[in-house]
C-alpha cells in the first residue's frame, strides 16, 4: 500500500499537472486555426484529435523541466504546444486503418472515424507543420533558441533517429519474431525520442549546460522507457474504462510488448530499474527536480 | 510556330534547369538518410518518391530567383531541397487510395503501390519533418533567416493559409458543385502557395527588402497560376507517355478544371494572362530577372 508521502506527493503533482494541462489547451487553442475557418472540417478535424483530454505528457515534462532550469511558464509554452501537436498528428496517422486501424482513442471514435480517412491524413499533416511554425514563430525566444528546438524536435519526430522510424520498425515487428533488444530500440524510437526531447528543449530553454543536457537526455530515456513498460503492462492488465482504449489489442495483433516477450513480474522488474536509473540521472543535477522525480514516481504506479 | 529566339532561350533555360536539377538531387542525397540505414524500408520509399525523375520546379524557382538577389547557389541549395521534400510528401500522401487513388506518378507506381501504405503514410510524414530539419541546421544561414524561412515555409504548407487548405477544399470540390473563384482559390492555396514562398525565400536569402518581396510574390503568385492552368489544359489535351501520369483523370473524378469550367480558349487566354502579369511584375524589380522572364515564358509552352 502507497505511504501517506507518496499519496500527498501525487496530489501535488495532479494537481501540478492538471494546471499545466490547463495552460497547454489554452495556448494550443490560441495556435491551432479556428473551426469555423475555412476549410472547416480540416480545422475540426485537427481539433477534434488535439483536445479529446490527453495527458498532455509531453508538453508538461517541458514545461516541468524547463521550470527546474529557471525558465518561465511563458517562454516554455509554445513548444511545449508544439510537442502535443507532434504527438497528436502521430497518434492520427497510426490510428489509420492502413496502420494500426484503431476505432477508438481516449474513449471517442479515432479522427479518421469521426470525420474520414483523407482528413485524418490531412489533418495530421497539416499539425505537424503548425508544430514547427509554433516555434519558428514564438517571438520571446531568441532565434538561435528556436533553431535548436527546431532541429531537436525534427530529428525526434524523423528518422532514422525518431519517431517515425520507431513506427517502421514497429510494424514490421507484426510480421518478424522480436527479441528483448529489438523491443526497447523499438520503444527507444518511437515514443523516446519525442520524450527526451521535450526534457531537453524545456532545459536548452532554461539555459542548460552540456553536462546538464546528458543528465536531462539520461533521465527522459529512462522515463520514456519506464512509461512504454507501464503502457505495455496496462494494455494487459487494465480495463477499458481506465485506458480510454480497447485493452489487449496489441496481444491480438501481434504485437510485441514486455509483457508478451518477459512475462508480469520481469516486467514490473525492468518498470522499477527504468525508474532507478531515471532518479540517479536527477541526482546528478544541482537543480530542484523534486517534480521530475515525482513524474517518475507517477508512472512508476499509474493506473491508465 | 516559336521564333528562332524564343527556341534558343528554351535551350538555354533547359540547360540551366537540367544543371541546378542536378545540384539539388546530389544535394537531396546527401540530406536524406541513405537506404541501407535501419529501418531500410522507410528510406527506400523516401527515396523512391524523391528520386523519381521530378522536374525540380520548386527548386530551381528558389535557386534562380536567390541569384537575381545575388545569392549564392550554396547558401540557396538546402533550403530548395526542403521545397522539393514538401512538395514530394504531399504527392506521396495525395497519391493514397483516401485521397487521389493513383497508382502511377511520374511513369513509376506510386509509393502506396511499389511499397505499402503504411510505409507511404510514414515517407511522407518523414520528408516533411526531414525538410523543416533540413533548414534549420543549413549553418551557412544566419539563424535568423533560417527562422523566417520556416516559417514561410510552414505557412505555405499548412492551413488555413496553404497546401493542405487547398488540398482539402480540393476534395469538397470533388463533391460540391466549383465556380471559377472557387477553382482559383484551390489552385491558389494548394499549388500556388508553395510556389511562391519557394521564389519568397530565394529572395529572402538574396536579402530582399519588403518592396521587392511584394513583386517576388506578385511573380510568385501568377507563375503558380500558369502553372495549374497549364497542368488542367495538358491533362485535356496531352498523351500519357508526355505526362507519366494518367491523362483525363480529373475529368473521370469530376476535378474541377479550367477547361472543364471554362472550355479550352478561355483555358488558354486565361494562361496568356497568367503569363503576362508574372512580367509585369518582373518590371517592377531592378535586378536581373531574365531567367526568371523565361521561366514563365517555358510554362506557358510547356508540353508535359
Amino acid at each position: 500500500m502507497p505511504s501517506e508521502v507518496y499519496i500527498q506527493n501525487t496530489l501535488e503533482l495532479e494537481s501540478l499537472l492538471a494546471g499545466s494541462r490547463a495552460l497547454v489547451e489554452v495556448e494550443l487553442n490560441t495556435l491551432l486555426p479556428s473551426s469555423a475557418i475555412t476549410p472547416e472540417k480540416i480545422h475540426q478535424a485537427i481539433r477534434w484529435s488535439v483536445f479529446a483530454g490527453g495527458k498532455r505528457f509531453r508538453p508538461a515534462l517541458l514545461l516541468v523541466t524547463g521550470q527546474a532550469f529557471g525558465a518561465s511558464i511563458k517562454s516554455l509554452l509554445r513548444s511545449a504546444c508544439a510537442f502535443e501537436m507532434v504527438h497528436t498528428y502521430s497518434l492520427i496517422h497510426d490510428d489509420l486503418p492502413a496502420m494500426d486501424d484503431d476505432d477508438l482513442r481516449r474513449g471517442r471514435p479515432t479522427c479518421h472515424v469521426r470525420f474520414d480517412e483523407a482528413t485524418a491524413i490531412l489533418a495530421g499533416d497539416a499539425l505537424q507543420t503548425l508544430a514547427f511554425k509554433a516555434i519558428a514563430e514564438d517571438h520571446q525566444l531568441p532565434a538561435e533558441t528556436r533553431i535548436t528546438l527546431i532541429s531537436e524536435l525534427a530529428r525526434a519526430a524523423a528518422t532514422p533517429e525518431g519517431m517515425v522510424a520507431g513506427q517502421a520498425l514497429d510494424m514490421e515487428a507484426e510480421i518478424h519474431q522480436v527479441n528483448g533488444a529489438d523491443l526497447e530500440e523499438i520503444h527507444r524510437l518511437k515514443t523516446g525520442a519525442l520524450i527526451v526531447a521535450a526534457a531537453r528543449c524545456g532545459a536548452i530553454i532554461g539555459g542548460a549546460n552540456e553536462t546538464e543536457l546528458t543528465a536531462v537526455t539520461s533521465y527522459g530515456s529512462q522515463l520514456g522507457l519506464l512509461f512504454q513498460i507501464t503502457d505495455d503492462f496496462l494494455d494487459v492488465t487494465a480495463t477499458a474504462e481506465e485506458l480510454g482504449k480497447t485493452p489487449g489489442k496489441d496481444a491480438r495483433t501481434n504485437k510485441a510488448t514486455y509483457p508478451g516477450l518477459f512475462g508480469i513480474e520481469e516486467t514490473k522488474a525492468a518498470a522499477v530499474r527504468a525508474h532507478q536509473e531515471a532518479c540517479a540521472a536527477l541526482d546528478q543535477l544541482d537543480r530542484p527536480t523534486d517534480v521530475l522525480r515525482r513524474i517518475a514516481d507517477f508512472i512508476l504506479h499509474r493506473t491508465g
